[in-house]
This record gives structure tokens, sequence and C-alpha cells, in this order.
């Protein structure tokens, strides 16, 4: 006899979750599906319980670690500036017509860690361009979306390297349960309470109306301008075409848009950023201005210059998130090598493209209305982790007064 | 010890032999593969050949009996009426783009036969409608493209269902194999050869006009006149962007366009037609000026009705082939339930859409020019075979003059 490693009655309840209150999906609406091949026993239930829901029709488009290889070391160099322009074109299109999309990830986090940087760069960068269509319909929050995700043995045995395949996988897949809220008897009222409290937050932020965010932490001595007419989310929010959902399974996090010109000091990441296969660690960058003028990693530099020089936007911060240092993903003591739970496991910024639900009004807002109040633009969305135990934060008010919002990683 | 049911080799020259001879990939070129995901081994191989000769982008779009079948047991009544138009408007624009493309077949013959048949038939009409602009390219040969298979477990048990799993599938995989004449040591050059005899054919074909063929054998009798300027094609063909590629691997058949309005007779089918996940067997049908106007089959009937009101050219014939009854797939007395191996084992007429290519300058016709030549069209292309080791065939030249051309199955 063999036990299955992954619960199949936590995948029933985690795709149950996912399509009622990460898509909230709506009866005749489409949805469009993004996994890797290893999470088919997701896919699968998530596809079932989107078309219980009354699902016009769900389109899963599976993607394979064998495949992603198979380019990097057989294609020649020309290959590395194009994309499949037609497939995410036709994504944007969906989404144009109120798909609603939904993200599995679990893929390896360095897969590509072997490959040549400048190719996994050029290739990113193609992929960000055709992408960017569809990329602005979700940033915008047109339509519901969500991500999930899938304990692949691939990614279990990166965050537990020590252990068999197996118990690794197990592992991960309970701590992915349990931060996703699914293991309860009933998750979805969990989630109504675990979704109540965020609002407390966001509602007490929004009142302060600060100018800016102080963050100060070892390595860390950062002032945070927010963009005018700022908006702080945090778990259920609701898109422009006015359905309700929880963009991530789990979420933790507050966040609100920084100012692009407005961000000085300098910050230290306290998480690995695994990026594109690649893991960056030990960021240390200064801002001036709100752009970064000097950035280092004891690993994995050359990946992340290539980031920052994406695009115009690259450098500035689309993204400031509030997570207490108690979070259950922090306090599971895993780092995971991936942004879906290493983010919500610490307070983080983001380079790169910002929220426009994060602004007052903000799906009404045209795009130069949204880069006037300060919102950044930009191809690539990355966040990076800046929180831990040490980490202070101070709210400054208009007037110059400061007000104490975190004191040791804890709300204050 | 286990050893692998499917020979990686043997895998190995198939990828070779799909993107060498079946598409002929030229460097730069796109591809768009589909496939099951079962087939993951030779999507990874075929991908990394393709890479290996130049591709630019290769984009695989799997697909999953399991998510099929999610939508057949839980969707609600409206979701049978729509498909991923995105998905398939998408594939249509990568053509236009000259996207080369490689379809990978091995589902289960027999994944639909439990569901209800009129939700089957509607889910297939609004495919049918979703993917015509992209079919078309296809059917118009404007770019290269070409159809391999894999031997899925499913498929296998359909195939050998008294054989254990693993010994039926290394026995279709060894039929699958050998009709794709990959074993030799070099099948690059086999191919050039195999395509040399078609290529003999259907230049006696090409020199003779027939104005009609006659088929006679047991509940057979039928005359299909053939379309003007009609041109017989086999093995290698060029398409319309230059390109020279084999669009079946295997295939034995030559084949020509039928006139859509010059049919008459009664025709009996000779193998079960294996159609979107149900069988048709024992077909009769007789036509009158070209259109079907009785129809039966011992089993599935109900499928073949809603198949033939699929629009106005689903009554009529939009190919005829043919294939002797000595060729090897046929000699390999397996019913393989694949239109793509049973329509290479038979002569055979197919329903619908017809080919462009089948004309003298078939590229440049518009499908008016093609409509008054009695090219048929339609939404729907379905082969079905009459041919065995009892058919007479003779060409009926525009005098009346009868040529024999097939006697008891084989070339006259
Ligand atoms: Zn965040
Ligand atoms: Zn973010
Ligand atoms: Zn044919
Ligand atoms: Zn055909």
């Amino acid at each position: 006899m063999t036990t299955d490693p992954i619960s199949p009655e936590a995948l029933d309840k985690l795709a149950d979750v996912a399509v009622k209150v990460g898509l909230n999906l709506q009866e005749g609406q489409d949805l469009v599906i993004t996994a890797p091949v290893e999470a088919l026993p997701l896919v699968r239930r998530i596809t079932a319980a989107a078309y219980r829901a009354g699902a016009g029709v769900v389109t899963p488009i599976l993607s394979d670690a064998g495949i992603t290889l198979a380019r990097f070391e057989n294609a020649q160099d020309a290959s590395f500036d194009k994309a499949a322009d037609w497939l995410y074109a036709g994504m944007a299109e969906a989404f144009k017509g109120n798909a609603a999309r939904l993200a599995i990830v679990g893929e390896d986090p360095m897969l590509l860690a072997e490959q040549d940087p400048e190719k996994v760069s050029r290739a990113g960068k193609a992929n960000s361009i055709a992408y960017k269509p569809a990329l602005e319909k979700i940033a915008n929050f047109d339509i519901n979306w969500t991500i999930v995700s899938y304990p692949t043995v691939a990614w279990a045995s990166r965050v537990f390297p020590d252990l068999p395949e197996a118990e690794a996988v197990e592992k991960l897949a309970n701590a992915l349960f349990s931060s996703s809220r699914v293991l309860d008897a009933d998750p979805v009222t969990n989630w109504t309470d675990h979704n109540a409290n965020l609002r407390k937050r966001t509602a007490w932020l929004n009142e302060q109306r600060f100018d800016a965010l102080h963050f100060s932490g070892p390595g860390t001595d950062l002032t945070v301008g927010l963009a005018e007419d700022h908006e702080w989310h945090g778990g259920a929010s609701t898109a422009t075409n006015g359905i309700t959902c929880n963009p991530n399974i789990p979420t933790e996090e507050v966040f609100t848009t920084p100012h692009s010109a407005r961000v000085d000091g300098v910050v230290r990441s306290t998480k690995p950023l695994s990026h594109q296969g690649s893991l960056i660690d030990d960021i240390e960058v200064r801002f001036e201005a709100g752009k970064i003028v000097e950035a280092k990693a004891s690993k994995g530099e050359a990946v992340l210059q290539k980031l920052l020089d994406s695009d115009e936007g690259a450098r500035r911060l689309g993204e400031v998130a509030l997570v207490p240092h108690s979070s259950p993903i922090s306090q599971s003591g895993v780092l995971f090598y991936n942004t879906l739970y290493d983010e919500n496991a610490a307070c983080h910024i983001a380079l790169g493209q910002c929220y426009s639900k994060c602004f007052l009004n903000g799906g009404d807002l045209s795009s130069e209305e949204i880069a006037a109040r300060g919102g950044n633009s930009s191809m690539i969305h990355v966040d990076w982790m800046i929180g831990s135990a040490e980490m202070d934060i101070d709210g400054i008010l208009h007037d110059g007064t400061r007000v104490p919002v975190f004191r040791k990683g804890e709300w204050a």
C-alpha cells in the first residue's frame, strides 16, 4: 500500500477555495488557467469546480519544465528574443471578453539556474513584452483573478533538499494547505474571517493618509513616499468587472502604491528572491528620488542588473506591502523560493508596474492620471522581501508627524 | 529492472522524422504543437529537434482527458455551445505569421462514448466554428504542417483490450513506429524513397484526368465525380509558403477532390469510424447529386446524423483517397480507431471541407473559384473507410471509357 503524499481531500478543498474565494467565478464566465503539467490533479479539480459553478469554457494552458529546458539547451541565439505572441495576445482577448484568470504556481524555482543568464533575461523580456497587454488587464484589476500553488516534486526538493522526495512533497503540501487555510471543516467561512481582519488594517491605514513610510532595520534606512490618492488594499478586493475576489491564495499582506519619484535611502533584502529560475540573494540597493542608483547582490547580481535594465520603470517601485513577522507563513520558518509564499512572510517592495486599484477610484483613472499621481509603469512587477523581526516602520503624516506602524516586525 | 514499453531511441527517430520530413521546419520558423499530456516524452523531443533545426518559438498546447471529462461531467448546459475562441483565433494568427503546425494524436478514441451525444456534438460544433479560421489555413495548405502519433495507455488499451497495459502499449508503439517508417537506420532516406513511390501513382492519375471514379464492392456501388481541375496528391507536398512537407506520418494514400454535386449511389463503410470519442460502425449511405439523402449505422447512428447536420457541406464529399489493401497498416490487421492510421489502411472518402491544394494551381484559387470547380466547403472534414480486399475501382474518362484502377483492393 502506498499513501498519496498530497491529500486528495485537501486538493478538493483547495479547488473549492480557488473557485469560490480566489476567483468568485460567476455563472457563464470563462476561465483561463495556467499551470505546470505536474499540477494536473489540481487543474482537473479546479476545472470541475469551475464548471459546477457555471463556467462557460475553462481553458488550461499547461507548461512543462522539460519543454522549457529543451529550448535553452537547443535553440539558436535568435530564438531568445521571441515569444509566443499569438498566445499572449489571445489571453488579452479572453480577458477583454471578461474571462477570469487563475494561475497555479509550483515550478522548480531554480529551473534555469544553470542556463546562460543573458539568454534567460532576453527570453524573459520577450515574454514580458508579449504578455504586457494581458498583464495590464490583471494589474489594472479589470477582471477577477487569483494565484494558487501546487506542491510539485521539483519545488519540494528545493525547499527540503535533505528529505526523501515523497516526504518533501508531503511536508510542502501541508505547509501550502495550512497557509492557504483549506484544512478546516469550512475553509470558505475561514476566509471570510481572515478577509475581515485584513480589512481592519487597510481601513486604519487609509484613514491615516500617510505621506510616506519610513523603514528601519539592519542595512535598511528607507523612506518610501506614497502616491497621491493611494489606497491600501488587502485580502478580498473588487475588480472593475464588479466581482470581488482574492487575488492570492494565501495572502497576509496589505499593500499600496509608492510614489515613483519619492523613494530615498538604502534597503537590504531579508530573503532570497527566486526570479525566472535563478536565485538573487542579499540584495542591497540605494534609491535617489525614486530611482535605484546603486545595486548589488551576493548571488545572482548579473540577473538583478538585467532585471533593473528591463525598462525605464524597472528601477522604481510599484508596490509597498506590510506583513507582520508573526504571519503563519513566516512562522513556518520555511523559505519557499516562491513569491506567493515568501511575500506573505515579510514586508516587501516591488520593482516595476503599480496596481491601479491601489488608488482612490483607481479603476476610472487613465495611465496618464496614474502616472501624474506617482504610479509607476513597467513591463515587470517583481516583489522582494525586506521585512524581519527587527523591522520598525513609521508612518509620516503630511505635517511631518511620525506614527508608529510596525515595531520589531509586528503591528505597533 | 523495468523496461520502457516505448523505446526512447524510436521516439528520438520519430521526433527527427516529424521535424525534418513531416514539417521540414525552416530556420527561424515558429511551431505550434498540440498534444495529449501523456505524449510529453515525444513533445519534449520534438521541441528539442525543432530548436536544433533553428525554430523561433515552439509553443505546445497540451490537452488532458481528465480535463475534457471534467467538463462533460460538471458543466451547465450553456457551456456546450461555447469554445475557447481566443485560443483558436490565436492559432490562426500564428499560422498567418507563418508558424508551422504539428499535431500529436493518441487520445482515447472512446473517451466520450459514455457522454450525452447531444452535448458532445454541440461542443464539437462550437469548437469547429472557433477553429475554422485556423483550420482553413491548414486545409488551404498555407503553411507546412504534419500529424504524428503517440502510443498512450488509453489508446493502446482500446486497440488491444485483452493485453496487459504495458504489453498493449509496447505492441501499439511498435505498430506506430514501423508504419511511420522510423525503425530503419536512416528513416529520412526511407521517407525519400516512399515519397517517390507515391509520386509515381499521383503522376499516373493526374495524366488520366478522369471525370469520375466508380467504386464497387459489397454494399458499395458508388460513382464519385471528380472536381474540375482536380489534382491528385500523396506523400510530400509543397505548401503555399513554399515549404515541402509530409502532412501525415504515416501516409499511404493518394487523394484528390470529388465534385460536390456529382456523387451518386450507395456506399458501405468497411471499418468503424472513431469520431469525437464515439464509435460509428457499419455506415451505409446513399448519395444523390452529391448529397447524402439516406444514412444509417449499426452503432453510433445518432452521432452520425448529428455529424451530417453540422452544416450545408457536411452531407457532401471533400476528399476521395486510394490506398491498396496490401498497405503495411492494413496488413498489420490492427484496427487503430484513429483516422491517421485507419485512413492509411483503406480507400476512403471524407465528408466536408475539401483541400484547395487538390486543384491545379489550387493555392491561387479563391473559395468562389474552388466552389465553381465543385470543391466542397464545410466546417468538418471526417474521413471514413470504404476500401477492402473486394473493392474494384474504375476510372471513367470524359468520353465514358472505363480504365481499371483497382482490382480486388490492389492497383490494377
Ligand atoms: Zn505584494
Ligand atoms: Zn507584488
Ligand atoms: Zn485521406
Ligand atoms: Zn482526409
